[in-house]
Order: structure tokens, then sequence, then C-alpha cells
């Protein structure tokens, strides 16, 4: 059960361009392109006819061709062609999904398109402010999306799973801050005069103990923003210190995987390539480790009984909240929907 | 849901011999045997005993022996001997399913034993034609067998998916004439002064235009056969032209997936084996390209809402027909037998 | 549905040490362990937190932490710290499962923990007895549990499948006496005067006829002890002859696949090395025979109406009566566990 009117990312905007681009999304393959002028389209992969992968036909212009038995639709998803015939059926459209491009990144309205509002979309401004610099990708995960959902509002196991990264012992050690303003969740962990982790080490050169900081923002339906910060102990010299935004959004693909789209933009060596490859490489190595810890997680709740509880901890607070909200936002949608 | 009484090709005749052969038919593994003097045996393939494959057992002269426990069944599929004991328990038997064998292809029929009439197996006499000359095979389609009739009973996919070999423009803009006789369905479609397609070229030499003849037939509950034809455009003159009958049964090999029984049977160039050949290679690289093509229709279906209605266009009137044959026999037949 | 009230074999002892250990068992994932003090523990593999693997953690001293936020559980299951908070909540606690060692094996008991006595285990006295030599193994079949108990009592199986090493013609020939003593079932087949199979004339040299001797019982839920002899025909001397206990126990993995845990204890040649080899790799071979007809029994039965009756032969007898002990337990059990 997944929240259908809401923003989702469906790829970079760079990844889709004059060619068919095949995306799954909440358990709906999609297929997107963008026109001459460079307009993003998303719709059904499948064709109204006989269900055949638009994905696999051509593009004739700004129109998709079905490669099976060549019918045209327009960028609308209006058949405008049907070889040997000259009158189109009139319900012979493919549903076409509103599409937003913002923050370099496609998103698509998976529910009702009259309410996709795209000032819905959150704000991850710094992804286009060239002060910044920015890294980036897109991961998949076997699991389910609040399986990492889960994974980003608690920091805690950076201590146990990204040790040769970003984890030192004072995340696990420290408790964290969490305020919940439906519908975002925050929470805050500030971690005084403990090590630098290997990776803060090798971008920023700490030699001495650091000040550490995580401000978290959990924003429904699966966008978690990580402020991250590290400076030398005492000092709040950012300076000499590092800020980061990790811009986490994670699309379902099934209802037991995810796309893992993610951004980390950095306010210092901005011009640094190798810093930037660097990055870029800790960084998936770093998200690899999660994508191993949430499909054994994912594994061991398929092959368990689904009315079996777990238990909480403190740190689950942030993480319970936003599944709360997420709750509720569904149970709403549901209610709507059947009204 | 199938059709059970009704013949299928279950086999080449080429193909079994005095050697147990395994063939999963309607969702039901079989095995074929021929005995000594030749005659074609079909059983379920799971011993009555404890359901082990009787295909990994051996033949006894005409007796077929599981090679679990060591129990023997004669052609009928009674069992003639269990070791170490005496007495045969006399409910001790395979089942057995009539076979018949013609146009070089063995048969089974699947339903009431009672009911299998040779006589309805499907006239494909130019198999047996000596003034005629045959290519043939068999592939496995990732589909359900309604998906391959329907590409055959329209043609018009040729344009967009065989451009390589037997595709012209003319196909997709001619429109069909469809004529139903239950439970036959008749197809032609008639394409004056078109291009050649490649194939046409390769085997026959056209150096003009041409005149195109496709006259279709299908014949429940998974036949269709191809009466195509090619003469210089204007001239009616076959011996200048190419006529092939394309055979196509397709055997439900389970819900999802289909045996493609093929021959191509022609009136020319009879005793070039380059053009046999040419037209073997060419003729499966065709059917490979459908089988890409029902695969991933199988998979859109899979996938999507089984109660979402599709659309139809002028094309599909051929495929219709068949569908509601189909349906109308299956309903009967399971009225029938709950009778 | 397993009987859940007994001991069943999850690993051989020399498997498990200071590293954490992970074995499926009845659709359950365990983990088992030894402390420093050498005692086993065994866990379910499911962190009660958020049911990451437990096998994927580490052992910190005698105690198991979860290396996805770093809660610790001691050898009972209890959880003994959980980072950044001073308070344990009292309920968390990982499932812990009796574990026993005897026999070389360790036995976990997978039902309700008061009733695990070890009292219970079959006595396989001769693993420990200096005097005769064991080899052994553990193999994994895919098929339910008592697919093997049904071919462990009825040997004439190896006259068919195992002719390369164990079977001979006397096997299948020769009835079998069954008698009930529930809830054992005790089978015995005498085979006087008969070719000795190819790997008793391996292992003990036999040129000449044989009386061969299986004594079979089988002891809930999935216990079977072979006593095989043979000796020169008409001698009953041993000291030519050999005897050797194969000891087997299945215990089931899932509903389709089951662990077979195997032993064969000998009484003759105990220093031989060669021998040893030579039997271990026999016995490997004959074993993975089984493996394979099992598995396509398990597909045959898969792909069956679960309705359809089997046909029993004479041999069945013992394999019957055990799965009618066998229903009997589990429906006794299910009775008191609702009562």
């Amino acid at each position: 059960m997944f929240l259908r009117n809401a923003w989702y990312v469906a790829a970079w905007g760079h990844e889709v361009g004059r060619a068919l681009f095949p995306q799954l999304v909440l358990g709906q393959p999609l297929v997107l392109y963008r026109t001459a002028d460079g307009t993003a389209v998303a719709f059904e992969d499948r064709c109204p006819h006989r269900r055949y992968a638009l994905s696999k036909g051509s593009l004739q212009g700004d129109n998709v061709r079905c490669e099976y038995h060549g019918l045209v639709f327009n960028p609308e998803g209006k058949c405008v062609y049907v070889p040997g015939q000259p009158n189109i059926p009139p319900r012979m459209r493919v549903r076409s999904y509103p599409v937003a491009e913002k923050w370099q990144w496609l998103w698509v309205w998976m529910g009702e398109p009259e309410l996709a509002d795209p000032a819905l979309i959150p704000d991850f401004g710094w992804h286009d402010d060239p002060s910044w610099k920015r890294v980036g990708g897109h991961l998949k995960f076997g699991g389910h999306y609040q399986l990492v959902i889960d994974n980003l509002l608690d920091l805690t196991h950076e201590t146990f799973v990204h040790t040769r990264t970003i984890g030192n012992a004072a995340v696990a050690e420290t408790p964290m801050q969490t305020k919940v303003e439906e519908p975002y969740v925050h929470i805050e962990r500030i971690m005084r005069d403990c090590n630098a982790p290997p990776l803060f080490k090798k971008v920023r050169g700490f030699t001495g103990n650091i000040d550490r900081f995580q401000f978290i923002r959990f924003e429904p339906p699966c966008h978690v923003v990580i402020d991250a910060r590290g400076v030398p102990a005492g000092t709040n010299d950012l300076d000499r210190g590092m800020r980061w935004y990790v811009t986490n959004s994670i699309t379902p693909e099934t209802e037991t995987s995810s796309h893992y789209f993610w951004a980390v933009t950095r306010c210092f060596a901005q011009d640094d390539e190798a810093i930037s490859e660097l990055l870029h490489d800790q960084i998936v190595k770093t998200f690899l480790e999660d994508k191993d810890v949430i499909e054994t997680q994912q594994n061991r709740i398929d092959s368990d009984d689904p009315a079996k509880r777990v238990y909480d901890i403190n740190a689950d607070a942030g993480a319970v909240a936003a599944r709360r909200i997420m709750s509720k936002l569904i149970a709403r949608e549901s209610t709507t929907v059947s009204a």
C-alpha cells in the first residue's frame, strides 16, 4: 500500500532524453522521454491496445510509436494514428502521469492528476545552488522503502555498519532529539569532542577531535535530508570544517524493492575534483553496506510471521513517528478515494 | 483454462523414438515413446505409485519401467510387474493419452479418451505432399498461447516487428477481410503493387513490385495456417512468384508458456537446399522476434490489473473472433463435464 | 505442518564453534554458536528489534551483538545492552531454543521449551563407541522430509537407483517384514545367497555370494537407522563379513527442502583410512542419486493435483506406517496447543 497522491523521483534529469526510458515506480511500469523542446513525459509502459511495452517502441518526433502494431500516441497520451484505419477509437489513450522537473530530478505524480501541484515538491534548493558542489547517483535496494527510511532516521547504525566511512562510536552513544511537526519529523544529534570518522578525515584532514552534528528532516512520503556538519572540537569554525546535505529520495519500485536516489552536496572544496570522486566512491560504498543490511532484513521479514511484534528502542522515535505519519496519510487517502 | 477435448501437437514424429521423451502439455507432464512396431504412446509422466517421473525410467521392450521402485507398465498404462510381490494392485495404472500421428506430428488428446477421433485433426495435407517442400521446427515462447494466436491473426505487426524478413509497409496499410464460419475464422489481406519484403527478394529474386496475398485460417484450439503468396505485380503468375503454407500449432505448455510447432511448406525451388536452409534460418529469426514481443506482453499483463480493459482496433477482428470461439468452446466443455 | 515438540539435528558438533552459524530449521532461521566454555546456543536468527539477521553480527565474549543497531544479547537471549540508552526494554529478548549435544550432533528443540528433555533424543550410541569407525556428512535435498523417510523405509529402490554402489537384485526381489511398535517402525529384509553389491565387494572383498541383512528402525519425527550386514553366504561369520549402521536424520529445512545428516559407522577395518575415504565417497554418491530422485518427485508433486490419490504396494508398509504415526503425533500436538 503506497501513498499515491505524492511526487516521487523517477529519474535524474540527465538520464532521460530523446530515447524511451523505462522505470518501475510503485509497481507500475512507466516509460519516460523528452519532447524536442525538452519537456519530460511519463506514460504507463503498456500500450492500451494489447499491453506491449511502449518503451520497446520508438520516438516519432514528439510521439511514441508502439512497435507491435504501430499505434502512435502524442505526448498527452492520445492515440493519433492506427495503421490501416482512418478513425481513431476515442478511448484509445495511454495513461500519462504528471511530470515535474526540479532539483535535477524528474518527479512523477502517481495519483489523481488534478492534485499534482509542483509546489508540493520538497525543497532541495542546494541541488541548484552554484556555490555548493554535488555528487549523486541512483541505486536499487531489494527491500521495502520504509526499511530504508527507518535506516536514515536512526543513524545509530553508522557505528556498526559504516565503520570504514562515516561511522564513529559517538553516533551510537549519543542520544537524539526528535521533534514531530506533521507531516515532518526533525531529528538532531550533536556529538561533541568525538573522533572524526574515516571519511571525514579523508576529505577534510582533521587531525584532532571534532564536534559532529546531524540534522535530519523526514518529509512524506519518502524523503530524508541530512544536514551533516563537522568542525574541530570547540571551534564552531566551518571554514576549517565541513558541511554537506545528504538528500535521499527512496521511491518504491515494488512492495519489496526501492529506488534510492541520492545526492551529497557540500560547501567546501567545491572545485576539488579528487574530493568529488572520493566522496562519490565512499558514499556508494556506504550505501551498498546499507543495501546488504536492508536486503537481509527484508529476507527475514518475508520468512517471518507477519503478525509478529517487533520491539522499539529510544533511537526509533523518529522512524516510528515517520511511519505513523505515513499510515495516517495512506489511511486518509484510501478513505477519500472510496468516498 | 484450456480446451481439453482437442488434439494438440506434442512433438514432431521424428523427435520420438525408442527413448522416453518428456513434454509438458497443458500443464501436464507427459512422457512419449514408440513401441517396437513404431506405435507412439503417451503417458502422464508420473508413476501412479509415488509420482516419480517415468521419463527418468527405461524401456523394457514395449513397457516402461519406473526407475525408483521398479514398477513396470505396458503401453496401455497397466501395471504388469511390481518387484517382490506376485499380485498387481488392479488400480495401479498410469494415465495414458490417445495419440495420433498425422502430418509428421504426434498429436495427443488431453480430454475424455472416448471422444478422441483422429478425424478431428486439422487438415495440413501439404505436409505430406511430395510435390511441396517443407522446413519446420519447434520453439518455446514464454507467453499464453492466445497471445501467439493473436499475433498470427493480425499480421499488421510484420511491418513493425519483422522489417528484416517478411515485413513491408503494405501489410500495416492494407485492411483485412475477416469471415467467421464457426469454428473457423478466415482472414485475407491482398496487397497490390507493393514492395517485396526482404525475404521474398532473397528466395525469389523479385526486382520490381509484387502483389502479395495472405489467406489465414484459424481452427480451434490453436492452429493457424497462412497461405502466403507473392507474384510480380499485375501478373498473377505463380511460376515467377512464390507460395507457401505457414502451419502454426501453438500447444499450451502452461498458463504462461507455449510450444510453437511450425512448418513452412513451399511449392517453388523444392530441390534447392540453399533456399531451404535460408528459409529455415530466416523464419526462426522472424519467430524469435515474435517471442520477444510475446514475452514482453506477458510480463506487462502479469504485472497489470487483470480486470483492466484493453481496446481493440479494426485489425483485431479475426483475433477477437477466435477468442470468442474459444471462450464458447471452453464454456460448453465445462458445462458438459459438470452435467 | 511439522511436529514441533521434538529434537532435530541442526548441525554436526564440529561445525559450530566461536563463530555465528546460520541454519534454517522447520522454516525458521536459526543462528548457533558456542560460548567460551563450549556450550552450544541456538537463537532465532532475527533481532527482536528490527529483525536483522543476528548471524550477520558478532560475538562479544559469550554475547551476540546485532550489527545493525548494536543491541547485545546474552546466551539466554536477554538483551543486555542498547546503545545510547541506560534502560533495557524488559521484553527485548531474542527467542532461544533448547540445544543438546549428543552423538556428535547438535540438536534443537523447536517446540515448547519446558518439554525439551534430552532423554528423548534417539539412541545412536555407536557414534561415540571407540571400537566402531564413523564417516558422515550433511547434504541438502530439495524435497519434503517425508519423501526422504519413505526412501529410507523401502530400500527396494537400491536395485534401481543405486546399481553402482549398494544395489543388487535381491533387494527388490525379497519381501520385507514390517513391525509397528508405536512410535517405532521396524523393518527387516533378509536376503540369502545373493550377489554382493559393488560397494560391498570393494570394502570387504567378497568373491562369492553373500547373505545380506537390513534391519531398519524409524523413530519420529525423522530418524531412520539401518543396521546393514553382509556375510559370506551360509557362514553367519561377521569376521569375514561386514556390518555398519547408517544413521539418517532428516531435518526439515522448509516444506519442500530437507537437511540430510548422515553417518555410516562400521565395525570392520576401523583403522583403514582408505576404506573410510572410499566409503565416504561412495555413500555421498549414493545419496546424491537419492537427491535427484527426491527432487524429481517433489517437482512432480508440486505440479500435480494435491488431492490425487497415489497407490501403494506391499513394500510401502513401513513408510505408510511411519506417515500414519507422524500424522497422529502432529494432530495430537495441534490439539494440545489449541486446548
